[in-house]
């Protein structure tokens, strides 16, 4: 089966993507959120975002005020950090954390019996700027999170908490969204580091807009 | 809404999450290709990826003797790049390269009127080994492949052709599998990142069990 080619210049791609994108969702999408539902669809091409994308009140001018305001953004894996744009985040003050393939992470998670997306947000947690967590993998660091801010802590600007999975990931994603911290969360077992970094994107690019 | 969790170990998450995947599979999956099926699953908790990859012939074994002489893999987003157990693939003599964000791909993209993807192509076809190309964003890229292999001007071992998207994505994986060039495909708008990674690994870590 050969198909025909849309012509399409590069630099028009991802305006024409996300065209198409628009064409496709209902209208009845809160004006706030749609660049990061947007975002997210043209990430994955899953329409069921659309759906599982849960907003706590306010998230996403709280998470823009941060950002402009220099926060920093901390990851569980590698694949998020290296998604976000840091260049952009960057001109605002802010750049992008993973500490998981530090070594004192490594030697804390096996030392505790516990996962290194635990030790790497316990590391974060010593962080002495805002930060907004990024978590797109471990449902471990979601727990953990909930844990800090329950002993007081930290006290995180927001939680993006869309990891994907099969084990403690739904549960894991509830928790957070009971944690009184403000969140944007993909309900569900669906998710992933390139929807963490996308939700990041979303908010970033946006900003420009405001 | 508060759920109870899981009690599993964290170095037990992984096999977990693996049981319960195969546990919602149907039990008529090709043995080859398995492993690749349920690590995507695994990556993007989409059960839809049972019907969008497509395999041509011997694909898998063809990969795996190829990484076990030591070929490269080339990625179309430094976010594949950053997925790739990048240690495990040197193992065998074998790197993993993204030339997005090289310089002289950006002025090539830039004087050609074209993506960078389609110059980080061009770059690596220039490469002296055996080389896997796995696209995970730009259908660019793939048509870029795809003539490249029409001039004769590269032959790779197989193409991993995944990216995910709105525009020209359906049509240029459809191109990549009428190519001649062993590939894995996931038909459609679906993949990403993440999906080209996660390829990359299932048949990387099933090596050691062959």
């Amino acid at each position: 089966m050969l198909m025909e080619f849309e012509n399409v210049l590069p630099s028009e791609i991802e305006k024409r993507s996300f065209e198409i994108i628009e064409s496709e969702l209902p209208h009845d999408i809160e004006k706030k959120i749609k660049p990061i539902v947007k975002r997210v669809i043209h990430t994955t091409a899953d329409f069921d975002y659309l759906d599982n994308l849960c907003f706590s009140e306010n998230v996403v001018e709280i998470i823009k005020n941060a950002i402009k305001n220099g926060a920093d953004i901390v990851t569980d894996t590698q694949m998020a950090r290296s998604g976000i744009n840091k260049k952009r985040l960057a001109s605002y003050g802010g750049e992008v954390h993973c500490f998981m393939s530090d070594e004192d992470v490594a030697k804390a998670a096996k030392e505790n019996g516990t996962t290194r997306a635990v030790a790497s947000m316990e590391k974060a947690s010593k962080l002495e700027k805002d930060v907004i967590f990024a978590v797109g993998n471990a449902p471990t660091a979601l727990i953990e999170l909930d844990k800090l801010i329950k002993n007081g802590q930290i006290n995180p600007i927001a939680i993006i908490g869309v990891p994907v999975g099969f084990v403690n990931v739904v549960q894991a994603k509830e928790l957070i969204m009971t944690s009184g911290v403000p969140y944007i969360v993909a309900r569900g077992r669906k998710g992933g580091s390139n929807v963490a970094a996308a939700i990041c994107n979303a908010i970033i690019y946006d900003l420009k807009t405001d």
